[in-house]
């Protein structure tokens, strides 16, 4: 650690941070009073804040970190390869060493027949992209009124236009335009607020039904793809009815609907394995979009991985000359796949995805404990991909109102004691590194406990419960 | 340079390139044969391909690696910066300093009202998150039918589905979809084709009594915003005429239209200053996009710079609870950010700006001795951002065959001869690191002398001249 940057001023840094620095997804009302948080260290499981507080990071950076913080040998091949060759373009026939090796690399890692990859920095670029390349492959089989998404709501797939227009939160797109008459939203799948008294199967019957019914609707030819996070992240991580994965695509298949799995969460061993789609829940989509844990979020980079097939039609010139133009500048960054490919390989060795098979559910059952406060509706998710959502009653679900802000007072009472979880509207999500381990957890699950524990008084206090 | 990474399969890595990377704006017809060539190494002015053949690097990667290649420093402050915090969200009021650091700096670069800096990796999602940020403006406004975007013909702003739509050039959408509702295309600024005998003069009023009839048609009160890069790059390396965008900012503020310059390209030095736009062309827009030199290619980064008075409208929920609902999980990238500062720090401590100023002219004079060739209809840019444009018949300016694919035999005569420039068409464009002196230049348009002789040559065998 350079001393340089060791000795950082916070007060001119808070300052700086408050004049100059557009935080995505930021309340201004309370920004421009508080101003920033800094994080300035990282270590393992742990960040460290400009003021020298330490934490336990539960949410991995924002579904990032999967190899934990502080891993010096990636930062010595970006520095090897930031030296040696940093970047030249990918467009054409060049290319360079480490975009190649990740290429093939994710090819072996994915379901069989997702053998081309095509890069960008990020989710949001590649579920662009994606929609774009899809676009294209059907106006290339002379079907060119196939073009309408079916995604869901509360999904969220990113804020290009684009990618915001396919986002099914809607307080995400609050006042900001979309593409409405691309995009269909379908129900998500939310077995927590199911119709009351409906059996899981009749629950995921109900939602094949609603993709059945909207085809007819809309008609398949239409409809070019329907687009699913396998585990609905910040939407709520919505783990689906047992099935419905599997039958969804099958009714896309059926219609010539091209089935997306946007794996930029659940991708990377969250849920104990490299991809989630055919190893979790069996389905062997024709696009699987990745990021975040590809990188573990030391480098910014996005891949979406394509099948031979879709690849057949991509990869033939659209006419005499003509190129497939579309790609970014950074498709491909050297430095970018220089640290996935250490970042793979780290996984790998430390067999971190047995880790997550291991520790995952024992991190499920200990959150479950937590059941018992005032507050906790339900506990959910899978491995290391969780979240709380809590309630005003818990026997009719009623949730607390807005201005109780409840996910915000449990994340501050839990920063309060040592580890950061996000709050989500009246949810806490957990998306920890992938190192965990069973003491960690019980560490963990104690701060959560005297959190949850701090905040039902506070909310009695304040007249919310 | 470690040894794991310096033996490289040359073979090997051909393979598995063909078989799995997807490239941009790629010809597969011959992609499928050919391959791709490997970029290894790189150093200082010089790359290197796999097979130990060295390149001066005229084209600095794609527009990008403005302070050269193998900046062991920079590559030392991201392994740094990697170590110590790789990643951390800077959603809501969480911030790194890298970040903050480089949005300071950057506002005090820019052009003094342009104080507040919103995040993304690139110059395709700067493009479409500014779009965004303009309709949601508009729409804040009261003003929701403020939406159309004026953009001009042969404009590149990238490639996501929204900054697909800004670009126009035509082919770059050959079967892709565009969003045509959104975006009205102006002529560009062509001072080669300009309508004959016309005076520049007369040609700038022309060009703004487009606009002004174009804002007559479609209503001012349609419009958000006016987007320009101050040089056309990819669409030419075309100059505007003496006076254009000054001109166009006047009829754009007049009429409440927000000017968006796009210097993905021409900022961080590229025409001798850190931004163009007011240094060169003498406006100020409401909006500045950048990403390339920003980090010299070094990390994926852009940065969208935001007036204050644009800001002060987007820095006010839009209801109460509401956040500015739009950012990158990598918006902010700690180790991005920590590369650009770096970058910045090396083009003003080795006063990069001023070799510009200093070497640029020069080279611009010299190209100009290669009009002589029989295909040269006209040597054109500014500084370190050239082109030059063949032609069939330099009293018609009618162009050769695209079968002839000049710019590609140009390209390849250059490669043969130690140099890579880029064929865009029938263009060849030089964009160099900005670190060129007048030795340098003197090999470089010593190679391009033999290059253009000898294309003129096989144009001959080949019947097309």
């Amino acid at each position: 650690m350079s001393t340089e940057t060791r000795t950082l001023d916070a007060q001119a840094l808070w300052q700086k941070d408050k004049d100059h620095f557009i935080h995505p997804f930021t309340d201004y009302s309370l920004f421009h009073e508080e101003g920033c948080d800094l994080i300035t260290d990282s270590d393992g499981i742990y960040v460290e804040d400009v003021h020298g507080n330490r934490f336990i990071d539960g949410i991995a950076g924002l579904w990032c970190v999967n190899v934990g913080h502080g891993r010096a040998e990636i930062g010595q091949v970006m520095a090897e390869q930031a030296t040696r060759m940093a970047y030249f373009s990918t467009f054409n026939n060049l290319s360079n060493a480490p975009a190649t090796e990740l290429a093939a690399k994710l090819a072996e890692l994915a379901p069989a027949h997702l053998n081309h990859v095509f890069y960008s920095c990020g989710g949001s670029a590649a579920n662009d992209a994606t929609i774009r390349l899809v676009h294209y492959y059907f106006n290339r089989l002379g079907k060119p009124e196939k073009k309408r998404i079916l995604s869901r709501k509360n999904a969220y797939h990113g804020t290009t236009y684009l990618a915001a227009s396919l986002t099914g939160i809607e307080s995400n797109n609050w006042d900001f335009d979309t593409l409405d008459h691309l995009v269909t939203h379908l129900s998500e799948a939310n077995l927590y607020r199911r119709p009351e008294g409906m059996s899981e199967a009749a629950y995921c019957d109900h939602l094949v039904t609603e993709l059945e019914d909207t085809i007819d609707e809309i008609g398949a030819d239409n409809i070019a793809a329907f687009i699913a996070e396998p585990v609905m992240g910040a939407g709520g991580v919505l783990m689906p009815p047992q099935g419905y994965h599997a039958r969804m695509q099958a009714v896309c298949r059926a219609n010539e609907i091209l089935y997306i799995a946007d794996e930029v969460v659940t991708g990377f061993g969250r849920l104990g394995h490299f991809f989630a789609s055919e190893a979790v829940f069996d389905t062997q989509p024709d696009i699987i979009n990745c990021a975040k844990g590809l990188s573990s979020g030391y480098a910014p980079l996005g891949a979406t991985l394509i099948s031979d097939e879709l690849f057949e039609v991509l990869g033939t010139p659209q006419r005499k000359g003509g190129v497939l133009s579309t790609g970014f500048t950074y498709s491909g960054h050297p430095v970018s796949c220089a640290a996935a490919l250490k970042n793979i390989e780290i996984i790998e060795r430390e067999r971190i995805c047995d880790n997550v098979r291991e520790v995952g559910p024992y991190l499920e059952q200990k959150l479950k404990t937590l059941s018992h406060h005032a507050t906790v509706g339900d506990v959910r998710g899978s491995h290391f991909m969780l979240a709380i959502e809590n309630v005003a009653d818990k026997a009719t679900k009623k949730p607390l109102p807005v201005e109780a802000r409840v996910g915000d007072r449990v994340a501050a009472e839990a920063q309060k004691r040592g580890l950061i979880i996000r709050p989500v509207g009246h949810l806490n999500i957990l998306s920890p590194p992938l190192i965990w381990d069973r003491e960690v957890v019980d560490r963990v699950v104690a701060i959560l406990d005297e959190a949850f524990a701090a905040t039902t008084v506070s909310l009695k206090t304040d007249g919310f419960l």
